[in-house]
């Protein structure tokens, strides 16, 4: 397969680590028991196959036990907002869906599928999730854009009794709700006494903005590139007339820059640059939480110059934000307790145990764990789990 | 996930050894690194993933070499003709799909993933197939009932440019011809001059007679439940009316016992029993291929009795026609060559390439390799991407 083009090409490659990783693909399905006889053919296909086929079609919630699909999560997407790099496709996509994949096996154990589709049409998302759900025992939506990833996966939550969830929005919003506990803690402030602006109300925006009110924040601000949604604002998309009528309290009708002005947190999900003297003008004690990779919003040396706890999603740098400390935890806790959906108050729970795993070496450049600690997807795992099964949501 | 109902119905299942296989599923996705490292974190996933992602974005043709697509099979199926079990739903089919991974595992060396459906209808399977193509380097269609296989089938070879095969039957027709080209030999006798009777007329069936008719064998009749297709009949399927016009020279009308006089080959897809008198009643030196599982059409000893070669689709008797000789290398073969699609002549060459690995070893209960013989995959890969070359269906 492009062995010539392999290596005519090399070269071009050759410098970048990255490359050499990706050669032929990062993931692998492998068969969990080996054929070498005839008898080994007749029990893991024909005729063997058949009596366990049938004892599925007679009993169908034996395939929670003789098939893989339970534990089979699908990483699904349009490739329509990639990383930093828009919508840049299926095929240009792959590789982060194949990297989350490999996440999902190196801290969940769980398998996991990309699956990158050749439309960008709500209707057909939909309809061709649906069509191959009875493969998976999960969705893990990825890298659709704003707003269109709002639909796509309510609809899905609607017609599928699976766990479905977009990452973007709620594995960046579980993870923000728990580095923000921590940090309040680390300035001695309580959730709900802090004013928050959110710049960015694409879906990471809106998930976090929902988590954070969901978790008893209550002034928060969320701007867009226009300027703070607010009642006066026009030919708003239905999510941003939702977060009109549940977010800024005070009316406040400006730029992002002049709602910092005495703000305690920044949460920032847009990209672009804040200048100091927006930095300089929030409350003492503050919180910047600058999410834009590989060039946060606020510049993490100047950040450190006016805020108590400072977070990026670079992982050259103290309390990466980065969603693996959540998705795998969340989907093998709602897989394992055999939950039909991803609720609201589970992800709750999943922001505490990350939380949790701080414990008492919190610090104020520990406010989250490293992506790599393997304390963390066991945690949510069981956090998730014991909510559904608490909220009865299970099969 | 399943435990405690795992542990209270264990007894059920614990003397069929079929089920001690499936347990927990016969599949998983690894990754083919591991992430031990911060490092190995910024180069399998962001940042380092988004200059793979940036780089495919702007030269398509290197997710070829960089992602795992291109080696990755979709094995397909609405579980709607599963086995000899029928429509048993799509649950109940995925144990069916994992073998068939298993099988391209273990004897092609490729990744493939069970995409079970949860529509029957040809408009939605087709629509889902081409939504999640980019995701795969080829699609094996597998179970799925006629005639909508045949519409399946021909709308997605149409609309994707990767290989595209329904493996009931184009699998079962190549390893077919393959077989009965050697059979052939053993009785010293040509193609051509063979009459041929082929029971049924669904997926194998017309695959068979139509590789057959490719292959040189000029007089088939085809028989349906209703007898031997012929001019005279009515209300035939598009598919069945083809079979009219391109089989059965002489127009016969009867039976298909009644056909068997004096044939020479008797080709069972169908089910169900034909009496000794009626196989009594074929040619000296003919030949039997009865396929049904697990209880051929015509029993294979008094089979014997008439025939100078007898095939079964039974591993415990010699000369077995599975499918497993044919699709891990024509797929392999395919994708290996960047075929675009699987034409008939690439059937034909495979079905040499499995006729020729019996070579001077043939013998009349050995037309056929053993479906563990690891030379054929690799001899029809190797048949099946040259002649891909050599047509320039390659991209």
């Amino acid at each position: 397969m492009g062995g010539n083009q392999g290596s005519e090409q090399s070269d071009r490659f050759a410098e970048d680590p990255a490359f050499a990783v990706h050669e032929g693909g990062k993931l692998s399905v492998t068969p969990t028991r080996s054929i070498t006889s005839i008898a080994d053919l007749a029990l893991t296909y024909t005729p063997g196959v058949a009596r366990v086929s049938s004892a599925i079609a007679a009993e169908p919630e034996l395939a929670r036990r003789f098939t893989w699909a339970p534990r089979v999560v699908a990483v699904v997407s349009d490739g329509s907002a990639v990383l930093g790099l828009g919508n840049i496709g299926p095929a240009a996509s792959l590789p982060v869906m194949e990297g989350k994949a490999c996440l999902f096996a190196e801290f969940a154990g769980l398998s996991a599928v990309p699956i990158v589709l050749s439309t960008n049409d709500v209707d057909e998302i939909v309809a061709a999730v649906v069509a191959i759900a009875p493969s998976f025992g999960g969705i893990n939506l990825e890298d659709i854009s704003a707003p269109r990833c709002f639909e796509i996966e309510a609809q899905l939550r609607d017609r599928l009794d699976i766990p479905v969830m977009h990452d973007d929005q709620h594995g960046t919003a579980i993870v923000v709700l728990a580095a923000l506990r921590n940090a309040a803690k680390v300035v001695g402030r309580e959730l709900g006494d802090l004013r928050v602006v959110v710049s960015g109300a694409g879906a990471a925006g809106v998930a976090c903005t929902k988590i954070l009110l969901g978790a008893g924040v209550g002034d928060i601000a969320v701007a867009d590139s226009q300027g703070v949604l607010h009642a006066g604002r026009r030919d708003l998309t239905a999510t941003k007339q939702w977060l009109v009528e549940n977010t800024n309290p005070s009316g406040f009708a400006g730029t992002m820059v002049a709602a910092l002005a005495g703000a305690d947190v920044y949460l920032g999900l847009s990209g672009g640059s804040v200048p100091e003297a927006a930095v300089a003008s929030m409350a003492p004690d503050c919180i910047i939480f600058s999410l834009a990779n590989p060039t946060p919003e606020v510049d993490p040396e100047m950040a450190a110059k006016y805020a108590a706890v400072v977070a990026t999603g670079r992982s050259d740098l103290p309390n990466q934000i980065n969603n693996v400390l959540a998705f795998p935890g969340v989907f093998r806790g709602a897989i394992d307790a055999g939950a039909r959906s991803i609720t609201e108050e589970m992800k709750l729970r999943a922001a505490d145990a990350i939380a949790g795993v701080v414990g008492e070496d919190l610090r104020a450049d520990y406010v989250v764990p490293s992506p790599l600690d393997r304390r963390v997807a066991a945690a949510v795992a069981e956090a998730v789990g014991a909510c559904a099964r608490e909220q009865g949501v299970t099969r």
